[in-house]
């Protein structure tokens, strides 16, 4: 069991030498998120939106199995042909799926056989990267691309996953030894301001993005203010003393509705032990840091302490415009503390990226322009469209070469188990 | 039992004595719609969606008796204070109210205990207009006004939902006698252009608007192209015929679960007699007309036939730039059919307003600058801007002065049973 | 508004003319019991096992036109063929039903059009009844009977049902003005024993009694005792104040589960209100009399309470046998206070018809020797014997000729909307 | 992973020294049961009436620990206090059990834990049985025997609810290499005949029997007829054939609304291949047997394949009177099948031990005198005595030294997933 995860984490690159590489780091890295868990941590899934840890290993092979084997390579023999079945998520075009909420009643295959599964499918994948004629490789890498993409998308999945599985265990198991970040005593919030004006949104560059970060286009933005820090857990637990969760003039209508619904009174995890308030890490139950960004609240909870304190959560618009121009730094999975930390230096706006995604009051919604792509990889976005609100900035389990200014991340307003926080903005 | 409504449905207005008139006239308009009905037709609730009519005579007495006649007239003795509870809709700052699915197992107070609460209310309403001294004037009017709105939307509603009641109801009883509305053969769509530039939107000028059509702002529109009318039923019955419901590539993710779960396969309210589609309506069963507007549709349906058509649905922005500059006119409730109609004229956009409600791609979100309004009737709108989606210009049951084309009503994208059809619209 | 139900109650009789006579009062009962009903107490149903007035009043009447006019008699015109789906309760070899929990979502037909419904079958009736040849009578007789005898029945639900929608209602209404029954002390529980025996259990005589009650057989008894009365709400206020609702080695299994699912921490309809309990009634809220039987507790209420008290609750074999001797008498509907009242006399035996429903610890179970009736009437007891527990005695709801020894009455052991209580016994 | 189970099944004994020898092998044969599985199975939770393996593996420790070791043996010391909440089944006056449906969500312990905690209670047991005082000695026996026949009982429900496991999941594993019983074509059911009379009902002797099982007394029953043998899957496909699963008129209530609910057509595990019936067994996917007994049926089935064969189940009265005379052997757990088998032999009443267990017509419920016993262990069986069916003579996952003529198990008339079957009996 390693101490510590050690993940280079490469970019994902696009010559084929660098992608063989990145090819073998990245799936590498997934087997290495695993390597601190007992067989049996593989297997649970304790709710409908967590799956088995096994399962994120095997589906991410059933990616390129399914979209890279079988149509490229003739000589291909197809695993299994039940892992079609039961490894496809949500891929209707492709065949009906297994009953999501039944991934967790499957004892076979066992771990050790979707080793062997990622250990197929890796062989026949190094060798169609290594071989595969140039004018099959325009067609192949941005396929190749997306599967890498879509495992780091899981491999943080897992994180949050393997989080909650943790989490309901009355024994609080901790996922590994980690280390607890620093304590630091952060500064007030201040309000970095910008003008009315029309900007631009969405994708730029070389590098790879998902479907729904384009087209880029113009926006017009009304002047406002962003928060220079997310939202801290003693500024949170403000908001609770002051009665936040018995207050309905404070909630959205299907947030109060939640309140009442789950007794929600804290953020998930959260759990009183005579006057103190610990959470559950991966590391295992600890003391709450009070300067730390507040993590695993709903967009519901966000928007109602956004309303107690009399501000409001930014558009996703306000945000990226806000933050494009950074650097991509942050508490992210490389910093290896996997729970967000307290601010650290002076820049005027902090943690953007890692820590905690950011509720912004964006509903997920099609960008001016956008076409769902052609073929079943269409499913990968366009279709969870509706109702869903967007994230933004990556969190401390995010790789970090795996978030970017125009990186839209989307969960519904009620999802608490992601690791989601709150940045507040305000009209000037 | 009359023949027709005959509704003079005046326009709401701010003078005092003319909003006296409005008072009076959409007062007695509630009871109008009420007249066809059976004591029994008051009292039956279908689903959690639907109220009784009788809870509706009663929900928007209580509006004035609580926001208007409690504070400002000294001398109102409340009618029955359990009526508070009973009948007070979800203003949590005003009290806990009524459980609302139970809202159909009630069969006290009477219909004839609602009309005497109805009359006391207007009797005291009365008194307040007249005698109200000029300086808590410019308190009360604004409330008033509200009231009123208040009221011409729960006359909607009514009619909604007694279409519901007796749409579960095998002997399908129909509402009163009314015309069906004349047949013509309407022409393909075309479409109307729209160029990309800054727009203003939102409520402007005089007249009345909600908190939500507020503060009018300006917002940057690429180019796109709006259908010069709703779709038909006919051009529905190619999607269906088509497999529109069998194909999960055409539906959003949230919307194919609704189809599995709930068999969709039509919209609601069709039926299938030997090869013959008929619906239920207002009037009856009828056959349907193919080429009036495809309605009760949900806004996952209607995203389904976008798609399958190759096209999208409008933001409510695009609909209310194309809309704004036309004449408020169309089948809305005083043209007495109370169901959707075959377009007629050649007027390059047709039949914006009435007919059906038509269904935007844009999530129900505040107006850059929205203010929640102090107080419980802060509760009216803002609360509510979370997972549902907008529709614009009014139907075949709405008062012909409730409509304007900044007005924005809003429903979750699973609702059918309002009437609400499909406007096409494409990226240029 | 009759000031009293003042129902002569007439034994169900065999000859033809007493049958004609039976007939007609038995309907007209049920007429009189809904008169003091506004319309709309006539359409709610406040939970699945309750039905709406009117459905009572109609399905009672389609079981005469489809068991005895639609068969036997070639000139009758069904009244609305409609009717035959709305009204079939559960002859599932008659055809399928309408839905049972949907009763309450039918405002149509109206009340006046089932009251012509009813007009129409009884005239239908009568004349057959008067003019059947009399060979045909020996088929029709007993099914008019069990026609009769089906009526009473839904007589006493018609009355149970009521309180339930009644008790719902915030504003409490009443059914109408009933007397309160005379307070009386009661003495302490006395046993009566009974040898250990070979006794005959099951109806003998000439008289109607349902297949359920056949065949009369032997049955061997152990030796027990029987408490001289039902458990009063004085005694069952020992058990709660005892702590009875949370202590779970009292209870069954599945009564504890009960118990945590829906809080239940008192009898239904019960109200503390300060330091006094009030309990619903059909003449509207009132002090509870510590004197009476407690009354609507769930079997599992009543077995939580023996186990309390160091007893058990009897078998129905050793109530028959215990009771059979006895005349019938007691506080039933003829006594118009249609609520339990505290013992009077000093019999040994005490209110062992009337007052409450006696739940015995029997599963409702066949007879050594039951074949379950041809033809659709076979459904009316055999395919319940399943689940279900046996409760004996009638109560102050129940019509005073429809109660005897050997009837058994059955309902779910959690159901607590029947007038059910608690008489005691012991092993010796 | 062994060929066989080769389990020796000693009977429970009494004596200090043989009763050591059974707590080693009937402890042992607990994990023997467990050999063949991988870690991942015993792990999983199909549905709440299924506990994973390795929760029967602690629970039944827990047993020992909780009702012998904590209260006997002072220097013992807890293994892990969160054991006693995790492993406590139902014992509420123990204690507030782990939420049931939850045993699945739970990783940890691990397996290796788990064998460390049986270890850990294997040792300190050992210690006591060998050391304990004589007049300690008294106290003990009766526990430790009671924790021995509840570890036989979680046996059985280890290898039924494995089989659930395997057969959820689309792989169809199996549980481990297992001969198919010989096939033989079985004899028309004869009938064996018993007379009326007062029979002696209950555990009888010196080996140990269940509280439910007491106290023996007399009851009288009518005259009667037992089938010679279980009804065949040949016999139960004609039912099936006859349109046994769309007749209503065939079942009880409660079971049709099951029928429709849950869209039963045959036995669970049943699965149709073309025109054949397989079915799953714990040795993977086997083409059904036509001549052995029918099994995985719920009450509910096996009343409505006896009303269509114009008979019904037996009391478990006349059950256990027919049986009790004959010698305890048949295709129980030690022969190693774990399935039903063709009857093969000619005795007057076959297979009455072992195969199924077989659904009677009663409902379960204590005999007259029965007590619930004092403390904890009290909970062990009367509590359950509500709504629950009894079920006799055993099945092929039964211990042999485990089942005897008076052995009462029960379950919900809806359970489907024990192995149990059918028996007719009829009335003479």
């Amino acid at each position: 069991m390693p101490s510590s995860l050690q993940l280079d984490e490469p970019t994902v690159s696009t010559t084929r030498d660098a992608l063989l590489l990145n090819y073998e780091q990245i799936r590498h890295d997934s087997e290495l998120i695993c390597a601190p868990l007992e067989t049996e941590d593989y297997c649970i899934q304790t709710m409908s939106d967590v799956s088995p840890a096994k399962w994120h290993l095997a589906h991410t092979s059933w990616f390129f199995e399914t979209f890279l084997l079988l149509p490229f390579v003739k000589t291909y023999r197809c695993f299994n042909p039940v892992f079609d079945y039961l490894f496809n998520s949500y891929y209707l075009t492709h065949g009906q799926p297994f009953s999501r909420p039944a991934r967790g009643l499957l004892s076979r295959p066992t771990v050790a056989e979707i080793h062997q599964y990622r250990a197929a499918v890796d062989e026949a994948m190094v060798e169609l990267i290594t071989t595969a004629a140039e004018m099959q490789w325009q067609e192949l890498e941005p396929l190749i691309v997306l599967g890498l993409n879509h495992e780091q998308q899981h491999q943080e999945l897992m994180l949050t996953d393997l989080k909650h599985v943790f989490a309901q265990n009355p024994l609080h198991p901790r996922y590994r030894e980690l280390s607890s970040p620093p304590l630091h005593q952060v500064s007030d919030i201040s309000w970095v301001t910008v003008d009315k004006g029309i900007y631009n949104i969405g994708h730029s560059g070389a590098g790879f993005g998902y479907d729904n970060e384009y087209p880029r286009h113009q926006g017009l933005l009304q002047p406002f203010a962003l928060a220079s820090r997310p939202v801290t857990n003693a500024e949170y637990l403000e908001f609770i003393n002051d009665g936040g969760y018995s207050n309905p003039a404070l909630w959205l209508s299907d947030g109060w509705t939640c309140v009442q619904t789950h007794a929600w009174h804290a953020p998930l995890y959260w759990e009183q032990r005579d006057s103190e308030w610990w959470h559950m890490t991966l590391g295992g139950m600890r003391p709450l840091d009070l300067n730390a960004p507040v993590c695993h609240v709903s967009q519901y909870e966000a928007a109602a302490y956004a309303s107690w304190a009399g501000t409001r959560l930014p558009t996703e618009f306000e945000w990226e415009v806000s933050v494009s121009g950074l650097p991509v730094d942050g508490n992210l999975r490389n910093t290896d503390y996997l729970q967000p930390a307290a601010a650290s230096g002076n820049s005027l706006l902090q943690q953007c990226y890692g820590d905690v995604w950011e509720w912004t009051a964006s509903a997920y919604a099609p960008y001016p322009g956008y076409r769902i792509p052609a073929g079943s990889v269409g499913e990968y976005n366009g279709k969870f469209m509706s109702s869903q609100a967007v994230l933004r900035g990556g969190s401390c389990v995010t790789a970090s070469d795996h978030i970017r200014s125009s990186y839209r991340n989307f969960f519904y307003p009620k999802d608490r188990w992601q690791f989601s926080g709150i940045r507040l903005a305000r009209d000037l």
